[in-house]
């Protein structure tokens, strides 16, 4: 098979502590397999951010967009498949299909990272990433069905949420853990949306770091009956993340 | 060897966003994992949790004590080996060692599970489960070399947090998460805590279930230069979480 080295596929569980009170697997344990499975598959093709360290930069997640028909329930087994779907000067596209026990897809993702110098956090050129070595895994024959992450735009936004960044929302670059975002968007909603819907769509762009003390305020607007736009924003000024949920 | 079947062993590795800001591994992912070991090895020995659930029992986990020489660090693998020490009519006895990538036991952990009624929430006699099957895997040869969770006893507290129970606070059963319980309880502490020191011992023992839309507040007293005691109790009453932090 032509794609047998571009996708890599990685299997995965349920586990216990990582599903909701409806026993399906949360999104920010599933968003954390994704960030994992792109740096396995990056790590594994000689552009991982051990590689990409060594000469001072590293990956950057710029935005995600997961839309799930279904989700892993408890114990059950999945799998992740991702694949780079294009190579910009400043971007890349980075897609993912998620897979049931069965092989059968359940849901797609679609990211987009940058490359940035750990010196002066300023973007790379991708293309000159050991010598265009990324454009070789360039797969455009899999199919990622869902919709690009859009732009989210708010025009009356209401605070519905505060915290207060401590020791375990801070990851190993001293930034707000990308992951926790999610957590905090999705608690947000009361449990009874979770119990009579689900998320079917979860968008999340990352504008600018969070760090440890930073009071993060969520801003909330309604787009549609099933459909809100979040804005967090730190110390009531800069906006550091946006997002989109939509239930069904 | 005699412990072949007794001891399970199972390989893991520091995920990138498993990790805290000092690179090391979070106490509260340790923790899951812990978990996540008790249930494979009960699973594979026939008193797993499915197993238990068609008979209408499920285990709860009363007390959980990890003592860690040094934490595995980003990227880095490590094992972790678990096996039954004792079983009382009650409560069983499960240890565990934790185990660097060349095999060398980096720290121990012991808890003390009991089984009980899904319908009566009372404990049942182990020793009657399977017609005492679990006793067959007690397993007294191997070492754990740290102390058992001992009683935690406060005498003026002084409140340092609060916390709504939110929808990623609740686990599959309905209850606040046994290792939301662990981050909420470090959160306790400033980032510094963790720079210029690492937790060496971290002991909880859940002493009542909480629920979503509980108001967790967190009691502290300072016992020794490096040594905390945390009570959590819920809205206002009822303890529901002790626990003791050691760092050094």
């Amino acid at each position: 098979m032509v794609n047998e080295n571009k996708v890599g596929t990685y299997e995965f569980v349920a586990e216990p502590f990582h599903v909701d009170f409806t026993e399906k697997l949360t999104m920010g344990v599933l968003g954390n397999h994704l960030l994992n499975c792109a740096g396995f598959h990056a790590a594994d093709r000689g552009f991982g951010i051990a590689t990409l360290n060594e000469n001072h930069y590293t990956w950057v997640l710029s935005r995600l967009a997961v839309e799930m028909n279904e989700l892993p329930r408890a114990y059950e087994k999945f799998s992740i498949q991702t694949w780079v779907e294009n190579v910009y000067r400043l971007f890349t596209d980075r897609n993912f299909a998620i897979l049931n026990a069965e092989g059968k897809p359940i849901g797609y993702a679609r990211s987009v990272w940058a490359m940035i110098s750990m010196q002066t956090r300023k973007p790379a050129d991708l293309l000159a990433l050991h010598g265009g070595k990324i454009t070789d895994y360039i797969c455009t024959d899999v199919e990622c069905p869902i919709d690009k992450p859009g732009r989210i735009k708010m025009e009356q936004p209401e605070q519905v949420g505060e915290h207060l960044a401590k020791y375990s929302d801070i990851d190993l670059n001293g930034h707000v853990n990308s992951i926790k975002y999610i957590e905090h968007i999705l608690d947000l909603f009361p449990m009874e949306q979770f119990r009579d819907k689900t998320v079917r769509r979860f968008e999340v762009a990352y504008v600018a770091e969070g760090y440890y003390g930073d009071t993060l305020t969520f801003h909330r607007e309604q787009k549609g009956e099933n459909e809100y736009d979040i804005e967090v924003k730190k110390n009531n000024g800069e906006a550091v993340v946006r997002s989109k949920v939509i239930f069904k």
